[in-house]
């Protein structure tokens, strides 16, 4: 019975809350093989590295690439049984244009398309790396993404206002600092572009030292600025930070509160 | 009826909880506008670019104030119907130096005053960058302004402690490592106002390295001060940000919570 | 009746609390008084300024150390009237080791000290530093001291904790770089307190650029050691932030509270 | 009876909350001794100091080396006492192997391992190293350990999520900064692994300033990641402080209150 084989791969690939054994192994291999394959990538990019071992750098891509292609096909097999009730091809292709298939066909994708295109040089490195997007397959065994999308949309408000008073900061800072420095260095403060990569690297403290003002008025406005501006720079940090605990909390709480005058639970708070 | 055609206009630019679409594509028109314009300006200030297209950057800013201007006079019109009901001149005058007027008109002022006052060089290079004060514009289609004084009003007291721990810190620092230095690096801590240029940069942690101790006992000295002093210049950064956070909580509590069941007012979360 | 003078003077200098217009004024002059010392002394470590400007500086300097003395006096001298109740000489010396006695003595002692002792450049330099103490003088007019060392105080188990770990991360960081980087940059990674340099400066996240690893094992190790003692060096940041809200909190929390049940009011949170 | 001098030690030495005098002097004492060890192997690396004061160093080291011994063989010999019940040579193999017996065995083993091992030089300097590790011996009267392990427990989830859009946030900024960068700095940018040391440095705001992207593209992708990514580095230090909070609120409301009116007990502060 197909139908059977199909329900059991359905149940063991697709549904997350599976904890039998068997379905926990499947998606420990499929993990740690994600996570093999995105740092053979990465150390192939030493080049003598690659060069010396490049015959295990190709075994490996066969084996990903052969495990990848066999999961995707039997994602999309079973996805008739649970998630879409679309009969037929229709369905198949709604399921294949679902985010996770994408990024599941965006991990195999580099390795065929050379086959049926030409062999530009510049274009293979680009296809090369683009296998590092294998590492976005680990989205679905992870809520990461969606914890962090939950979060920014409970602090919308609050970080939109941060990201205007940031961008308003940002182009006074490089324009005063364009005005006062450009002689001095007309290097590195030639236009207002080039004073924002220094307001950019100053303002988030990162401070490669590869840009600063010497002049005294522009020290005396760098100064002032980094005060008042790392403030500003270090609000979405902030934002963001309490934005998580808030999102713990709210969770924590969704069951609580009882009113203390009729003893009736409250309905959580507002926004959830 | 100039009347009507008054009021017209006055809702569609004056009024900002005006939804119907007609106002918000006027906004959206604007907002796009000044952006662009505040672009064009920081991209002109790269001589290659802004002399190889200077015909159509000379396009663009005669574009961008023909539109301002209309739009300074038709808020300046349309101001006696709904701000303020001073009748005749006094109205206009009082309404023009409103802080969105004045920024508006130095939004335009920049094109025009060339042609009424010598054309000194430097003076014309300062008057182009004005232009960059476009961008405050925005202010009249963001509440970021508003906030940000709210948090800072409802921080001041830990604000103001904060920036005074700041200050004395910021001058014992750069006054003792102006003692411990200046004999090894003369150029670099000639003075305290030097020493306060290492104070600031390594107590923000931006850290250029174009300044920073190599005797022992600066070194010891400032080791000891990055510990001590890092914790002091991030708190207002902190003290922003749980302000922030107390805003966004007093603004959902303001409407206080009713049970479902009795009726009874809830009295609002906790800290309030 | 100098019982009544001394009453007067006491109310006008030494109650804070006191705001009559006089008093308001005699504050503000003292407080703009002290900023402008301790600026001068800034500004006269700038030489070529000093030499130039040097009767300037002098006669600033007589005039603040003649307010000041006569401050100090004026301060002693008002003392047996209201702080202590001590009679005669003791109670005079008991007020004069006050703290804030004993800066005021330190800010004039730096102009009056030279004559007593024996003429010594480098004893004089130290000397005419320590008029920059004359900052200390404003504690007198801030609660800062005061609410820094209460936030301290609510916070101090916390802070030990960190500061606990911070030690050990620290010794342990720097130990391991010394072990793999001292082969290949003998002069920089001389030793573990040469390493701790590098350690503090990555740590804290200033990033000067003097010391960085170069191997790869050092880099390696860099690497981890700043995504996993970067956490731990904000920890006293962020614990003295949230002690600044919880200490406007309680502040306000101090009249609160009542007991859902009976109604009655419950005294404040435990360790106020 | 030697049973009563067990005890007596037994108190003296591992009961942490034993407050009589004498316990305390031996555990301020094994402090200090703890901290003058770790300074004097500390200060060993310096080569200047450690050749010319070398015999002092080598006293003050058997000096260390004659009381740790004697404190790991009375705290093993005292074992049977109070903490495990098992008779016999069993028992005092289980207590070896607690952590804080080896912490105290590794404090000693450096000196005593030479003597049978053969003496390879840089087995030796690593053996000289290992003595560091006596700083660990200071767990054992802090609680630093068991909180941090409480903190990051509470906050695991939050963390994880953290970790896991750091780790792939990391990822696509070093192969984005690689593809741009590697043409016009080969050497800097030469493979993923070298780009990532750029991103971390730069993503937790080091900057040293020893990779830093010349390119306008690099510039421009480098400034986005810096602007997005920053916000998500300092997210476990905010989440590891927002956790410290919580753990203290825990730990303040553990005891409930109960309203000294009526007796009911109070529900505690909101979120628990």
């Amino acid at each position: 019975m197909p139908h059977t084989i199909k329900k059991k791969l359905y149940l063991l690939l697709e549904d997350q809350s599976n904890i039998e054994p068997r379905a926990r192994w499947v998606r420990a291999f499929l993990v740690v093989l994600i996570l093999l394959s995105v740092t053979t990538v990465i150390i192939e990019t030493m080049e003598d590295i690659s060069i010396a071992y490049r015959h295990i750098f190709r075994g490996f891509e066969y084996f990903f690439v052969a495990i990848f292609t066999v999961e995707y096909i039997a994602r999309l097999w079973v996805c008739n049984h649970g998630c879409d009730k679309h009969s037929g091809i229709l369905g198949y292709v709604k399921h294949a244009l679902n985010p996770f298939m994408l990024v599941d066909l965006l991990a195999i994708l580099p390795f065929y398309l050379p086959y049926f295109l030409p062999n530009d040089l510049i274009f293979l490195r680009a296809i090369r790396l683009m296998r590092l997007l294998r590492v976005l397959k680990l989205g679905r065994y992870s809520d990461a993404v969606q914890v962090f999308s939950s979060v920014v949309k409970l602090k919308k408000e609050q970080l939109a206002v941060a990201g205007f008073g940031l961008g308003i900061l940002l182009i006074i800072a490089s324009s005063l600092m364009y005005y006062f420095e450009r002689e001095a260095q007309p290097a590195i403060f030639s236009s207002i572009p080039h004073a924002m990569w220094w307001a950019i690297i100053t303002l988030t403290t990162v401070g490669y030292g590869d840009a600063y003002p010497i002049t005294a008025m522009g020290r005396f406005l760098a100064s002032f600025l980094a005060l008042l501006g790392i403030a500003m720079f270090a609000l979405p940090a902030g934002i963001m930070s309490a934005g998580f605990v808030e999102y713990g909390e709210r969770k924590r709480n969704r069951k609580r509160k009882k009113c203390p005058n009729c003893g009736a639970t409250i309905p959580p708070d507002d926004k959830t």
